[in-house]
């Protein structure tokens, strides 16, 4: 089985579970019990957040444990804007976001937010100028991806800072589910002031992620209760999740993109040229691990049922808008025409990724370039 | 070491441990893809839905899958009354309540909702008459935990839930988080509308808990984007947590009270009659599985260090409370002095305690009282 949806989940690392488990197991005390096996698991906690710190050279800041990538985006938005809003209500974010991030925009449009929606260029970028045109004093919070899930389009965050500092009093956060462990992300005075990972995206386990901050913002908390996570978000300490994500982030980290991805990316792109029904959608020098291709004339359900059946596991243009059949908001937002936009498949690359699974996907395209003239 | 503080958390099961390990590695996409691997994934996730919907002999109803007891308690009681704010504004609770209950609650009332918080009586109880004079037309919500974390008082739910419905239209949630597993909860007609519970007090994993709706429930998400679990819980979906929470139910879940856990109860009642500086607080009859004692003169820190000295892990009354240092909310509730509130220890117990931990514990008391008198 060639498993190319690593941007949907990837394969948990072995490490990284047996390291869940060893925790789960020998420190299972609850770290804030006062007795010597809460202390003992509270210390381990801190030594994991220590160990994230210094791999994203945090000097300060906090991380904050969420239940995954969703969440993160959720509390980043929700917990800004609501405990902000005294500075402004006005909030920037573009068309094409992941849902967490667009669904949380439209419940602060409900609680009486304005929330600016920037259009994308064909490239799937945010320009310049209408960032800048959409910026005001009232802007408190700049919401922009790095990574687009769907089509691989990537921004320049530190363009994109460096336009929300001159012209807003905004903070800058950072959907990085898609982009954290393939490439660097700018996160500090250059990049992100808020930054939202997920484990299960860079082999690590499920229902985990984080949502890390540059320094101390105060955020209005999603989740309440015990008043864990300094307020931020309530539940029982996740020691376990804690170590295995960074255990996970510490594998996952890059200083370059890969060049093996952006070989293939290459060698599909190539390839598509020959095939005259499927084409290349999403940019061609996007992000080097996710590759959209749109098949004429068919869905994506079909394509993804003609290549599984080679072996071949691809998905429809993302997990999340798989069910609905719907056409991808993202799709629409880089004017992709109705013709193709329908036939969206998306191929994401991953640790098991390997040269030989590219070349079976390659005449597994052929073949179904054929069946479709 | 005798680990009696099971109600602040549980050691995993290692057969659930391996459940979670073995779904993560072999089922490990996303089950809301389309290809095959999601669809055996999500296949599996709704056998272990029905596996639990069995154990709960709901025959109709939804699970909702949470990150824990907090989030599940949130969920019930946000996501309820925002959904039917129309009804009326009005929220019935108690104020011994978990924390988690009693924040989302506050969170409501900055939202201008109405909410009463019952006293209970001496033996933790809420009295049915006290309950009734809450309740009016616009009550559209009464959230009552089972068994109190730090005392164990149990409630009566089924003499509640008459009382609710015959005097008002509200849906009757209740945090099982502390009784699941350690006697019958009663769920459904006669019983909880709603019922949180959190794995990692089953011996479960942790950042993993549920919400049971006897029947469809229409409740506003806290967690929004890509609409999964009926849109009433966003996030990928979590099988493996899914699947080793159906294993720890179907291994903890019980027709009555374990009769082990009510006779070392027992015994240590009796043994602290024979001691002048200890007392039982927090009802006598209450939940066999949590003792609450106070020591005269001493904070309650200084009593679980005295007995970590001697390899006896309780805590104080609670892991949520215990980083603040205040006196707990939940002996204020009931009433007992301050002479007394600042010394409580709670011991709880589990599936690995048995009777020469009670051995041990009642020697290490005894010196204890020698100590303080």
């Amino acid at each position: 089985m060639i498993y190319l949806d690593h941007s949907a989940t990837s394969p948990p690392n072995e490490e990284v579970l047996q390291s869940y488990v060893a925790v789960s197991t020998r420190y299972f005390a609850n770290p804030s019990s006062l007795h010597k096996l809460g202390v003992e698991a509270n210390a381990l906690f801190q030594q994991a957040t220590e160990q994230m710190k210094q791999l994203l050279k945090m000097n300060q800041g906090e991380v904050v444990y969420t239940s995954g990538g969703t969440e993160a985006n959720n509390l980043a938005i929700l917990g800004y804007a609501k405990k902000h809003a005294h500075l402004g209500k006005h909030i920037v974010t573009t068309n094409m976001e992941h849902p967490s991030v667009l669904e949380a925009c439209r419940e602060l449009e409900r609680e009486g937010f304005r929330v600016t929606y920037l259009p994308v260029n064909k490239e799937g970028q945010v320009e310049m100028d209408v960032l800048k045109g959409a910026l005001t004093d009232e802007t408190i919070l700049v919401s922009i991806m790095h990574v687009n899930n769907e089509m691989g389009a990537v921004q320049d965050l530190r363009s994109l800072k460096k336009v929300i500092q001159k012209n807003s009093p905004a903070v800058f956060h950072v959907d990085a589910v898609q982009s954290f462990g393939k490439m660097v992300v700018p996160f500090g005075v250059d990049g992100a002031d808020m930054m939202s990972i997920s484990a299960h995206k860079i082999n690590g386990i499920r229902g985990s992620g984080a949502l890390f901050l540059r320094y101390r913002i105060p955020l209005h908390p999603m989740i309440v209760g015990g008043g864990q996570q300094r307020n931020k978000r309530s539940g029982t300490i996740p020691l376990a999740e804690a170590v295995a994500l960074a255990k996970a982030m510490r594998l996952a980290i890059c200083t370059t993109e890969r060049a093996e991805y952006r070989q293939w990316k290459n060698r599909i792109l190539e390839h598509v040229e020959t095939l005259s029904q499927i084409q290349v959608v999403g940019p061609k020098d996007g992000a080097a691990h996710i590759t959209a291709l749109a098949i004429r004339g068919i869905r994506g359900e079909v394509a993804v049922n003609f290549l599984q059946q080679r072996d071949i596991i691809v998905s429809t243009s993302s997990a999340c808008s798989s069910l609905d059949g719907s056409i991808s908001h993202v799709a629409e937002a880089l004017g992709i025409s109705k013709e193709w936009a329908a036939g969206i498949i998306r191929i994401s690359f991953g640790t098991t990724t390997n040269g030989s699974d590219i070349d079976r996907l390659l005449h597994a395209l052929t073949a179904l370039n054929e069946q479709v003239k």
